[in-house]
């Protein structure tokens, strides 16, 4: 299914996929890394879980009229996508403050924003992955300022979209990070992953959290709330 | 001339200008202060030069259609101006880079931003005046998208007007801060001070230094190069 290595990044590896020019694989891989990497662990189960949670909630996109990389689920820890040119530029959607912000600005905790507040951020480990603005965006990649229009827009109906469907299982989607890439034919699609690594998940009731926070702060076991997640969502329906 | 004292920053004084409602007395102080007041000295001379330049400075913004505080000068170091609201969001427009944006976001020393590169910072001290994008600005302000559209125009116009008015006069205009305020009426208008303290401003044919850098890198004498800015601005006709 798949050939050469192309890269290798801290939650997964990118291989060309075989005979199927255009399209990668996607390996989820079982370790978890925090502060920029600075924090790290293997928790086995993780990759598997990440592409099992991934795998439902892209084509959920999709039929919410959101284009994305997502092509199938291969086997428990692959998936297939579109190869992109990945633009170097993390988007996060706030909900509600928590984490990075709340210190940064002076916010206080679980704020609501509303609309919901976007933040780009530069890619790229040696930075540290600064915030920029808009302006940084159109010079230090070369996205258009039409194209970074869009990705907001995008941003937004995703985040609408992965809200209602976060409700239905109890949980506030408190924040999340996406990445966009530009497929061959030039179109920008949503790329990368979304899993609890790259969302704030907190059960509505008890508000415990249920992502990669329990990793960061040392405070639960990573892989029972991945479990959690992804048992919520296989119920939908 | 001044009644009560409003408020006092690291540069000027603020008084009640005294029977003229809606005006006030800035009052530019000898201190210089860097690194958010970490590093402070007391320059005996810098209050009148700012004034000075700053009174030059404003009435040409004046003439090339910009709205501004400025009324008047009142003597050596003070300016009568319009009282505003300030909105809470330093306007830092850059030319070429230098200082913080080349350790932030990796630029090299000197690139040229073509078109100039605006940045936002939110102006709270305790939070080290932290940059933001304009999504922030809006929740952390009273500004309106609209507004903000207006400050960013008004700021590439200021640079325009400024970087010609330096060119006459040998130095580059590399970058600078601005403040904008809201008369009574609700008017944007520039506001705050324009001065070696607000911008950089290097020789054209020496590249040298003739801002606030020279003492927060203490690489020369503050009065000295405030004194060259200010009789280079005499030579304008
Ligand atoms: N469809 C795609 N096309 C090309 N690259 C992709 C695609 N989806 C994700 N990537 C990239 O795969 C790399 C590996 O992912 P990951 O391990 O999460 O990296 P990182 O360490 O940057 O977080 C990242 O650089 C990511 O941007
Ligand atoms: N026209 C104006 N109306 C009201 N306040 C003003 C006006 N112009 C400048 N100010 C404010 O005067 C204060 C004193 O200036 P300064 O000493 O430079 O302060 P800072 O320490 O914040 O740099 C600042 O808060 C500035 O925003
Ligand atoms: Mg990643
Ligand atoms: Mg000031």
């Amino acid at each position: 299914m798949k050939e050469a290595l192309l890269y290798e990044g801290k939650a997964k590896q990118v291989y060309e996929a075989k005979n199927k020019p255009g399209q990668l694989v996607l390996s989820y891989k079982n370790d978890a890394t925090a502060f920029n990497g600075e924090k790290k662990e293997v928790f086995s189960g993780k990759g598997r879980l990440n592409n099992e949670i991934a795998a439902r909630i892209f084509p959920f996109l999709h039929e919410k009229g959101i284009d994305t990389h997502f092509i199938e689920r291969l086997n428990e820890t692959e998936q297939l996508v579109h190869q992109t040119e990945i633009i170097p530029i993390e988007v996060v959607v706030r909900n509600l403050a928590t984490g990075s912000i709340t210190k940064r600005l002076g916010i206080e905790e679980k704020t609501s924003f509303n609309p919901p507040l976007i933040e780009l951020f530069y890619k790229d480990d040696a930075l540290d992955d600064p915030l920029i603005n808009d302006e940084h965006a159109l010079f230090l990649s070369n996205v258009t300022p039409s194209e970074l229009g869009e990705i907001k827009a995008q941003a937004m109906e995703i985040n609408k979209s992965l809200s209602a469907l976060f409700e239905t299982i109890a949980i506030t989607l408190v924040d999340f990070k996406l990445e966009f890439g530009r497929k061959a034919n030039g179109c920008l699609v949503l790329a990368d992953e979304i899993s609890p690594d790259t969302c704030r998940l907190w059960d509505v009731n008890t508000q415990e959290k249920l992502d990669k926070d329990v990793f960061r702060q040392g405070t639960g076991d990573l892989i029972e709330v991945y479990e959690e997640i992804l048992q919520r969502l296989q119920d939908v329906k």
